[in-house]
């Protein structure tokens, strides 16, 4: 137990990741049964997923200790990132092991931006997280292997890691309009200052490009 | 790694039961997604599915430490696995909770049934799955609770439970036809005997129906 209530943008701030994980993790686990192509596939992508689900309960479990009931706060979030998900539902595996992968690498960012927020029980989650940000390199190897078979594959996957990323935005801002206190949190002391929050997600989106570039996926001119 | 080769009967059954676990993980996330009616349903339902993905993991981890590709060992097993959950697919929460609960239970009992037979790493790995056998008792709450709350639900979910048995029988009974050097091991000396195979089968159901019971299911006369 905290000995006083946790600010307001701390609380929203493992909602909205506690959210993400646990929608993460059944949506991933939605396209390994529907996508892979083998048992193993079907295995390495699951392997993934689960890794989400027990960061989910790092942050739930964090949330209660903290007097928070974890449902109440994820509720603001459902709407954002169930409409992320709506909106980027992969039709084929390639398009699955990048949406993984490039929802890995935002979610690690997103992660190591909070970090300079929270406090240090806060701090030593976020690293057991950052620690698991290895295991989605399986999917670097079957999409760099997919293109190099068929170089065509690349400019159909950079249109959609551009979809991913754009989505993304989208909704980031639209929690960042709703949640002011998360928005001020996640900028310090800047938090009023809109300009700040777009350059947050200019670097976000930065990274992205940065990991895209890694499976092969170089934008058109 | 083994000094000589698994028996073909001992790879079969961790085959099948990787398989149980990867398919029953994948499954019970998707009626999370589709049908829990609160984030705290989603997550229990979340946390059982997981300890599905944990059990795979020790089981194709064991099948590899024995020379053994785990997705040859589980191949000759997906056509009936999938079958039986395309045939018990749920239509509303409270069956995916049944299902949970007793798809759980016959596989703890297949586990206990199958530990007899099992040298020591295979026992310590049987163990470990027992030992979170109680992660499936919030569904017998949930269940219970909304049996007081409308007693007539309980007829429809003895009927569904009585298929989900059904189904499970039908397709054991299809994997023992075709695995001969599995059903021989599992019986032990009277493998050939298939009035023993079918006395294993009665000793499932009875602890299916004694469970059901626990749920607050009574077939009807």
């Amino acid at each position: 137990m905290s000995e006083s209530p946790p600010a307001p943008g701390v609380v929203d701030l493992l909602g909205v990741l506690a959210y993400a994980e646990l929608t993460g993790f059944l949506r991933m686990a939605e396209d390994a049964s529907r996508f892979a192509p083998t048992l193993t596939d079907r295995a390495a992508l699951s392997d993934l997923a689960s890794t989400e689900h027990a960061h989910f309960r790092l942050l739930s479990g964090l949330l209660e200790s903290l007097g928070v009931d974890p449902e109440q706060a994820m509720e603001p979030f459902t709407a954002a990132l169930d409409d992320w998900h709506v909106q980027t539902a992969p039709s084929d595996w390639l398009e699955a092991l990048v949406k993984a992968y490039a929802g890995n690498g935002i979610a690690l960012d997103f992660y190591r931006e909070a970090a300079r927020q929270l406090d240090p029980a806060a701090q030593d989650l976020v690293n057991e997280v950052l620690a698991d940000g290895g295991r989605s390199e399986f999917a670097v190897e079957r999409v760099r292997a997919a293109i190099e078979a068929d170089p065509k594959v690349s400019g159909r996957l950079a249109l959609w890691a551009r979809r991913l990323v754009g989505e993304a935005l989208s909704q980031g801002q639209r929690i960042a309009a709703g949640r002011p206190a998360l928005a001020a949190m996640l900028v310090g002391a800047h938090g009023e200052d809109l300009a700040e929050i777009g350059r947050m997600f200019a670097r976000l989106t930065e990274a992205h490009g940065k990991r895209m570039a890694a499976l092969g996926l170089t934008p058109g001119p």
